[in-house]
């Protein structure tokens, strides 16, 4: 039993204000309901009723005589709250509120939808919605949406894929619609559903149900934000634990799509990076289109995960084979020349106007009589290749260029993936004899590279987090700190205790000791005001770099607090920093972006302008590991410049994945009160020679804990 | 008549070997054309029947008594060259080679391909192919191909478009497959064409017959390299003034996919920033996929161009409101929130929880009676809107929310861009209901999305390049100097003399004329080696920099010499360039590229690593004019750096834009000597204050004229 098996596969349904009229909303659900199959008892209730269509009618959800398993509710929304009571008194363990006019309705009254909320909490009964679409059950034939796209008489696919993949959608109308084209692409089904306002019950809660659900091999997500992040967490994590893969198409990325879904959805969608960060966590791959969605889906529940990155494309056509080649390297794959044995082999049954190098071109001439599939199969034993494209025309009504059981047979070993495109529509025949054999044809070439690239994915399994030591317990002292910026003394003091290198430094408050500093630490030097209340000192004057002897050190001490009296005159002064000028590096920043859905997010970019015009930079959720962050640091598309760029020395990587992986411990110890954490820049020394952190900023939280 | 109507719209065909047996391509061909309703003269000539399924068949060409239009080939290749002295003799006008076994073939006999080149040339006898795979001609009822792609009981698609498009590919495949899936999409055509090897008859000339051909109204484009880019430059140019819309699917762009484009098509394919250049000079749409090439010819055949970037969604699905705003997003385009008095007008008649702003949520109970139509009506009428995208559902197969005779006639208006896209798969009904009234439903979002920027491009006509002066003639002669580079001084003099702003300088040969040059200079000074035989001054030890004294001055300039000396012993030394150090500015490389297709490329780049680091380079046909250079210049990503970044003063971009489209000048008027030519890197200065180019490299061609 998975936790929401009474709710989409119930035993009983009611249908509250049923009526006979299937243009309505309340009529349809019973029709559709009835049309589709289900087996299990059906409970109109609507009291101008005795019978409606030959089923007996109740006037009250009480009157049914049975605690129903699940209810569905599509009144108006100003009688939801009655009869949800109703329902609870009944003993009814599940509703669906399909009705709209709560938080997604302006003109909704402000505290409907916490009612529902509070009610569900109170009784314990689960509620779904309220402005859902409702849900498709295909495995256990239960239909509670009015949802056109589940009239399954109106199609007739073939099935290619018996793997079912469970949808769960926050835009009914999407998620339905992916159901819609995936039929049509021949994949399978267990149950789709439409979340609405998650008053209750959340996307996290549907998804954890269909990783226990033994009939859902693959979950697709359409989303726009998730209410429960720690919840959703827990089922990602238990989803990649069962080898069960997700796919998510996360809408409101932009400005304007943000709106759109804040409107739709009556909460506004988070910042694009947390998610993103968080995907990459859970090894969700992400998608944004519907056939999109629905290919990578459908390559990762039909074959094992590439080994690598290695395609081989198999094609009739030669312009289809140099154009596959393009769209495999849009996508990071290679195609690499198949060796001299295999290359003989093909060549042995292809014309000599055909190729055999990679994209192997077969012509029309060396498919027929079995060639296709042949060179699958030499394909399948080459070591040297990870994925088999094949790239052919099914449009021929009357002949087809695969055999149906070899292909089967092929396929069925599951030993590589092996993909299909047709660039002509296929044929109804062509159509039927591949999904006989079991294989999905994708419907764009940029489709077959994307679902490639997911299986690339997902043969690389992502590491857990590794285990890191603890801050120190003064460090963690010190995060519930005073709240407000920290001197730059004051930050760099705490990432030393963390761990990190910090340079020699000192604070002096008075020009007498300024020589002696000077001493300690030689020529040249920076200087730098240090103030709590001056946390950006280069806009305060508060700054000089590159002071070369005495005289400037003395005059620029001088300026420094003149200027810092000028700019924020009540500002309690710590003293002026002096520290050596860096060695020369790169430049890097390190920071975190504390998202409102999941919390501290540690990023590492390229420094300078650079990563605002080229926005060159890389998230991650906090914590993570030396591993990790040494990931992160070489996805930078400037990382070249750390890693030995136009015969440059090699920068100290090692120590920068250090430093990352231990801001990302000190966000994460400080997900309660840290709100700024910048280490901008950081100067990164050649190989061995560490790392200079050149300023940091550290603010915590001013209002007391984030997130409260 | 369009220069091509005997070959394509022929009154006779002949069909040399023709063959009673479809299975062979000879048979089949004679099967298509009579098939599909040939209503010319057919000539089978073969010499082992009298007739064939009733027409009576010749035992040669000549016996045929008329001279016929059109031949068919598609015997052996060794039969060929025979075959089309014999149709030559015969008076025939035009052929096509279907045989393969050419160039493309590495088995094949080397010459036999300029065979056919010259013989077409000796005879005037037009000759398509070999290796190609026909033509289809829709309006004259012409199919002269195999493929089964033009086999047209097989699919009853219903006619969205009426303008009809024609279609020239390099891949028979491929051309047929964009066939295939644009009448699925509703789409009608002129001619297909596969062009194949183009031994004599190219690309370019079946786009130049289009161009003229009154039934083709947009060109569709599968190619992997121009032959006769001087014949497509003219036929682009013909298409653009006849606002004929070209759409191009360019393959070969990946290094494997150039290899495998090369063995098809027996010629290597061009590097991709001439073809890019070349298609932005002549508004031609580039496309990667087989629908995305269909769906933006379709939104280009079927609406007036947009009048800028604003869009208005109209769904009756939040989530698919704010997955359409992501997707214009994406693609460049702006949705802005509606004039209150539009959103006050369609809150009139949708409910609460709908939305007004845009993306427009009508909700399906706000779309029924007309509300859909009704909204897209009152956005034809509001000036802040420049084109409309409709998302919604035609999955329904009993009902359609859009009427269909009132959507005709909006959208015969042709006031705005009206675009339509069915997040289900539309029923049977539902294809048929819009098609009739004109609307085509393009396949994805990313589609609709991409076809809409198309629309927002051919909105934005480019202006032709600008006259612009001579070249002095003085340059124009130096440009013919002795091949090889010239030392920067040279090429510096150059630049001056075309009006570039070029730095005081001095060329000192000795010692002695160091403090002279110094004075007249000002410290800190630059000290370069100059040498027609050091190119590469830097790798040579032969460039200092930063001189800020009298006695530095004098242990560079001996350095400089002494490292020359060591780097190249017999180089002919012209002296040491002084220059005074530049005042700082925006580091940007100006160059040129030399393609191979279509000459010189004029490129501007961001300077440093940003180039090469981050791709940040724009590329055009040389000449470009300053207005082109701008658009140039604002184009790079990190153009923000010469606007004003983070409070920087802007810099001198018009200065920056003269001396790109000089340079592009130059590039011009050297086009079959200069085979390089860089200036790297130009600093540009704030606002009027000009710019400094650090260093100019010009190398003219050291084999004669380039491409001769």
């Amino acid at each position: 039993m998975a936790r929401l098996d009474t709710l989409l596969a119930p035993r009983s349904v009611a249908v509250i204000g049923a009526s006979p009229d299937t243009h309505k909303i309340r009529g349809a659900l019973l029709h559709f309901l009835r049309k589709n199959g289900f087996t299990g008892r059906i409970v109109p209730v609507n009291p101008s009723y005795t019978e409606i269509n030959g089923i007996p009618c109740y006037p009250t959800i009480a009157s049914a005589g049975e605690k129903v398993d699940l209810a569905l509710v599509a009144i108006p929304a100003n009688g939801v709250l009655a009869a949800l009571e109703e329902c609870a008194a009944a003993g009814v363990r599940n509703v669906i509120i399909i009705s709209s006019g709560f938080a997604e309705d302006e003109a909704s009254a402000p505290d409907l939808q916490h009612q529902i909320t509070a009610l569900a909490q109170r009784t314990g009964m689960r509620i779904s919605g309220p402005n859902a679409e409702g849900f498709h059950n295909e495995v256990a034939k239960v239909t509670a949406t009015f949802s056109p796209a589940v009239d399954r008489e109106t199609d007739d696919h073939p099935v290619a894929l018996q793997a079912r993949i469970g949808i769960v959608a926050q835009s009914g109308g999407m998620g339905f619609a992916l159901f819609n084209r995936g039929r049509a692409l021949g994949l399978s089904f267990s149950s789709i559903v439409s979340t609405g306002n998650e008053a209750d019950l959340t996307l996290a809660d549907f998804v954890a149900h269909m990783v226990e659900d033994p009939d859902t091999a693959a979950i697709l997500l359409f989303l726009e934000s998730i209410r429960d992040p720690a919840g959703f967490a827990a089922a990602a994590q238990a989803a990649k634990e069962a080898g069960k893969f997700i796919v998510a198409i996360k809408i409101g990325r932009s400005a304007v799509g943000k709106l759109a879904a804040a409107s739709h959805t009556a909460s506004m969608a988070g910042w694009d990076t947390g998610y993103d960060a968080m995907f990459h966590r859970y090894g969700i791959t992400v998608a944004t289109e519907l056939d999109e969605a629905l290919s990578i889906a459908a390559a990762l529940a039909a074959n094992p995960p590439a080994k690598g990155n290695r395609v081989a494309v198999v094609t009739v056509s030669g312009g289809a084979g140099a154009w596959s080649a393009d769209a495999m390297a849009d996508a990071g794959l290679e195609l690499p020349a198949l060796s001299a044995a295999t290359q003989a082999e093909i060549r042995s049954f292809i014309p000599s106007y055909g190729a055999a190098r990679n994209p192997i071109d077969l012509t029309a001439q060396g498919a027929q009589g079995g060639g296709m599939l042949r060179t699958v199969g030499l394909l399948l034993d080459d070591p040297a290749i990870d994925q088999i494209a094949v790239v052919t025309s099914l449009a021929n009504p009357a002949r087809v260029s695969l055999d149906g059981p070899t292909l089967a047979g092929l396929l069925a070993q599951r030993r590589k993936p092996v993909l299909l495109y047709s660039y002509t529509l296929p044929s109804d025949l062509g159509r039927r004899a591949v999904a006989e054999a079991g294989a999905v044809v994708f419907p764009s070439m940029a489709m077959l590279a994307r679902a490639a690239s997911a299986l690339v994915q997902a043969g690389q399994p992502i590491s857990p987090v590794g285990e890191s030591e603890p801050l120190p317990s003064s460090v963690l002292a010190r995060l519930a700190y005073p709240a407000g910026p920290m001197a730059e003394h004051v930050a760099k003091a705490l990432l030393a205790e963390c761990g990190a290198v910090v340079s020699p430094s000192r604070l002096v408050n008075s020009p007498a000791h300024l020589a002696d500093a000077a001493a300690q630490l030689g020529f040249p030097l920076a200087a730098k005001i240090q103030s709590a209340a001056i946390p950006h000192k280069t806009e305060a004057g508060g700054v000089l770099l590159g002071i070369t002897d005495q005289a400037a050190l003395e005059r620029a001490y001088a300026d420094i607090l003149a200027n810092a009296k000028r700019h924020a005159p009540n500002a309690t002064i710590d003293g002026v920093l002096l520290e050596p000028m860096a060695a020369k590096g790169v430049e890097i920043i390190i920071g975190i972006i504390r998202d409102p859905t999941f919390g501290p997010v540690v990023m590492v970019g390229a420094g300078g302008v650079t990563t605002e015009l080229f926005k060159d930079t890389v998230h991650r959720l906090a914590p993570v590991d030396e591993a990790e962050a040494t990931d992160m640091i070489h996805l930078l598309r400037s990382a070249p410049l750390l890693t030995g760029f136009r015969g440059a020395p090699a920068a100290d990587v090692p120590a920068l994945a250090r430093l990352v992986a231990l801001v990302s411990r000190l966000a994460d110890a400080g997900r309660e009160t840290v709100a700024e954490l910048e280490l901008n820049p950081v100067i990164v020394h050649s190989a061995g020679q560490g790392y200079t952190i050149a300023d940091a900023l550290l603010v915590l939280s001013p209002a007391g804990p984030i997130g409260a």
